[in-house]
């Protein structure tokens, strides 16, 4: 059974991933099209030679019979209403985040799915898909560094222009926020922001980098530097501080060289690269699971707690203060969610 | 268009490129199967719910109007038989190596294709799609490490049985022969087999490690280490020493451990797991550039070269001579064919 | 010419420096010992086969006439009053850390020296003398990195046993409170203590790890784990984070090994291991320059400013709180003192 | 006791090991100098402040009374005329490489010195005294690896001028000779010598890299590039494969950084800062042992060997075959000297 899809946003990202489900992935096909700019939908369907209709709006693709699930990558304000049309009509979504911009808007997702009685929504935070960051969750799993105790991360980017303040944590740190509670199976109770001295190298005004450390239920801690112009390339850095041990999420594989008196390998300096693989695997597995009628991926719920986590740590970020992070307790109906993963 | 593929050979090889090509990769449907146990053949096309005919032999799938192409897995013995009838059918054919069992045979297929006009004929050498092979090509075709000069390799195993003499260099080395002349686009002229000091941990009777020492034509110097009972681990090394610098084979992405006393990746001990991202880039590959009515790997002429120098390697190896390895300059016919790749 | 040296207190640091000067190291004689365990001191007079007279208390080895300078190895407690003496005396004077027990301690050392005019107080802190931090402070000085923002730093020990809550800052911290300022030539204005998750490997009670946050005047932030039940090793890391680059303490040297299935260097577990060899080159270096009748190391002032730190980190650590440090500026009698080295 | 020395020939090395002698390390005394260029001679005594008498030739240093032992770093063809003069004397000698410029000459001093009865000769390999080479030997001989059954090194500086044919066996392959049997305490049989595609920048009529391939008695292969204008670093590389695992000579220590999209660690350009550690631990171990009446380091006998197998591999050289290496069984006379170390 192949899984007809309708994709709400042919933008950068929509049309990655059209690109990918039509020529790397099995299982699904484009079959519907929509944006708000109509001839650059029509333009992906005949660059990709698409067997697939251009709609007038995302609520009419959602209706439409051929499809059976859909993709939202659209501008971020618009999710929440194409996400909750997708749940009325009781159709599977995969959107990109954010799940919407406003903790409420998540929290309307949740009841919405919740009363409709089943799973839909899944949401798109790619790394959870990456190889590096499973092999470093099995290995936590399998009790290979012991209890974790904290952790230390680092997210950095080369350089970003048209950043402004809040975006290391609405854009950059939400891959942390939402990963590292998959990582370790936890929640998050407080988090506190600290500005170090600026580099010289950000656009005028710009905070550059910052540091957020996260509290957790179960006491563990995270520091995480956030910097987006550290010049030397794209590097995520994971390491896991257990009772036993100390486990890294891997470097991406280089040659290594000798050369000019230095022994090297290479770090990426485009973040896409980065995580290519990731988005295949993430699309791939969304197709799999939802021919099943299952949600295995990021949920509403974990949509709904990344929401809470940035508004909270970009309050800390404001006021210096150490903010407490409350969230009602995880409701049984998306208890059963688990990522399902091989590495 | 979507590529009908026959498989002749259901054994554990066939059964993953049917498995590959049905479940991970596009493109490709296989319609039909055929091993000389029709049992198993039967119970694959289950298994993977194939819509697949099984013949009752290869000739008969060969000339079967429902398939396009054909993959040759079955045991090496009868690979020649069959490519040779899929060149007559006119029907592009992957066989995994050996393409024959002998150099003799491997020329009957190069005879037998350049006489039909166009390449059919692909050799199942993997190594040549296994992206770290091809970041090390690329950094050597970009002059990243200069003029290459030396290669120094090592191909590990943890353990074998049933390994008799000869099987170090036709089923270990065969898979350097293939990748290091691809690698530095040269051709061999003499091989040496130096026998090391014997380990106590190979089975009674094997001569295990054996170093083999190839020159080429520019004078390039390569020493490859075989050792097939080095316990620790499947280890494929390649290091190209230039003129100028010096870049090694990547080692497979590790999480790094920090644990009793040791800072540690890991090693592989499973040579399944080393190269099964290359057998799926090798097989979409070959689907590919097939649709297009192309070979863009391991030709024919490519196997003939192999079974020439294991052949040498072979003499070498009984004799403890220097042995010349003379080849007739490769024919225009196969001088376009160039492996596309992209890392 | 040679130095004279007293040593007061021959406990096993005394006993590593008396053996170090008499065996390994240039320019200095043992020539006057005191401990109050007097049996201690004629013991490893014998053993040592120094000429060296057994005083029966510190005061009078300082005054001794053949002494040129002391080195205070004795109980904590009794420091300050010997640095005081051997001021008094206008001997150059070596101290163990710490300086003094309590901060005013240490400022009436530093107004003792000031009123006598000339540097006379080394103190001990021996990471600026390793190898590996002034490679690291050399890079920094040589703007291998840019600016400095942020250091990243960790201080690991497999097992402690009789550890009580504050000693992770004392004993532990007290080493980057000193290398790091020095490194990065700037102050602290401020710390914080948090509290993970804490590891049931610790002995009861003990609160093992923390994390201490650091800010300095030009705003750079430090974040420093100590963890002293970490099980896996002796392990120090410090990485600087600058505008363009990111430098790491070099890991010292070991064999890499492919074993078992793991690509693995060795870890450190014993710390007198790691840092070996800088009390040889502080010695030698205390020594060369106490001829010249130079300071060149760690001075009272630094000793001083070590425990103002302490204390306030210490206080952070009962209160939860972020904790001012509040120094007077440097005197400018201090200012001159510069840490001589070479790599 | 302090041993007193007289140094033959005041040249680089000369000037180096009276400097460390007299500066950094312990129990020796430079009280007699002589060079051919007195001129030099008187120099280095002032330079140096030594209270040293300058002879007007090697044999009346040798004989003078104050003498206790020789250090013979002369130029080359007068080494085994001082060494022999030195054993005449009865004073033990410490000569620099070669021992003698023939293997009859090093039989020689051999002789004379079993006729003496007693080892007074030590030769100056100093690859026996760096940390890494001995913590390999250390793992070797704790069967870390199992027995060992190859080795692959490397032996590569960045360029040289005025270097003819054979000094890449004579001068840069010499250090591996001796250190490797040492290593693996075991004795060559064969030698082959392998020319490579030479590089383009090397001077005219060099061949630059070779690689020499030993055999031992106990069938152990090695394999030896020596690359003297490899561009990027001097690098020395030593890896043991044996039955159970590999081990490497570590690199040496070095900052690891992150900058220009490079993740890297340097390497060393200048071979004498590689082996610096080296001398100072070989001269020192000389003086102590020298002062006990026995000779732990390389012998005469070693600098035999060694000088034999350099004839042998420069024999394959120019032949290109494989040459028997001769040796008589080691006499008991040198079985019982031992390299005495600690790492």
């Amino acid at each position: 059974m192949v899984l007809r899809i309708g994709v709400i946003g042919t933008g950068a990202i929509g049309q990655d991933h059209i690109h990918r489900i039509t020529h790397s992935l099995t299982g699904g096909e484009i079959v519907a099209v929509t944006d708000v700019n109509s001839e650059q939908a029509h333009a992906v369907v005949e660059r990709e030679s698409l067997q697939a209709k251009v709609y007038d709006n995302g609520h009419d693709l959602i209706q439409a019979d051929e499809v059976d699930a859909t993709i939202v990558t659209s501008w971020g304000p618009t999710h929440e209403e194409f996400v909750l049309a997708s749940i009325a009509a009781g159709k599977p979504v995969f959107c990109e985040k954010p799940l919407a911009t406003t903790a409420e808007g998540c929290k309307r997702i949740v009841e919405a799915e919740m009363e409709y009685g089943k799973q839909l929504v899944q949401v798109g935070f790619m790394r959870r898909y990456d190889k590096g960051y499973r092999t470093l969750k099995q290995a936590v799993d399998n009790n290979k560094v012991g209890e974790p105790l904290m952790l230390h991360c680092a997210h950095r980017a080369p350089s970003v222009t048209n950043f402004s303040g809040d975006m290391a944590i609405t854009d950059s740190f939400v891959h942390e926020i939402d990963v590292l509670r998959w990582l370790i199976q936890d929640d998050y109770v407080s988090t506190q922001v600290i500005q170090p001295r600026r580099t010289n190298l950000a656009e005028e005004g710009l905070q550059d980098p910052i540091i957020i450390l996260l509290e957790t239920k179960k006491g563990i801690r995270i520091d995480t530097e956030i910097f987006v112009n550290c010049q030397y390339g794209y590097d995520i850095q994971c390491q896991v501080v257990g009772e036993t041990g100390i486990a890294n999420l891997p470097e991406p594989p280089s040659l290594q060289m000798r050369s000019q008196a230095k022994l090297s390998t290479d770090i990426l300096v485009n973040w896409k690269e980065r995580f290519i693989e990731a988005y295949d695997v993430e699309l791939q597995e969304w197709i799999n699971s939802t021919v099943n009628g299952e949600v295995h991926g990021p949920s509403a719920w974990d949509g709904y707690v990344v929401a809470v986590t940035t508004d909270a740590s970009i309050e800390a970020k404001q006021t210096g203060k150490i903010v407490p992070i409350e969230m009602p307790e995880q409701p049984a109906f998306y208890q059963d969610a688990k990522a399902e993963y091989t590495v």
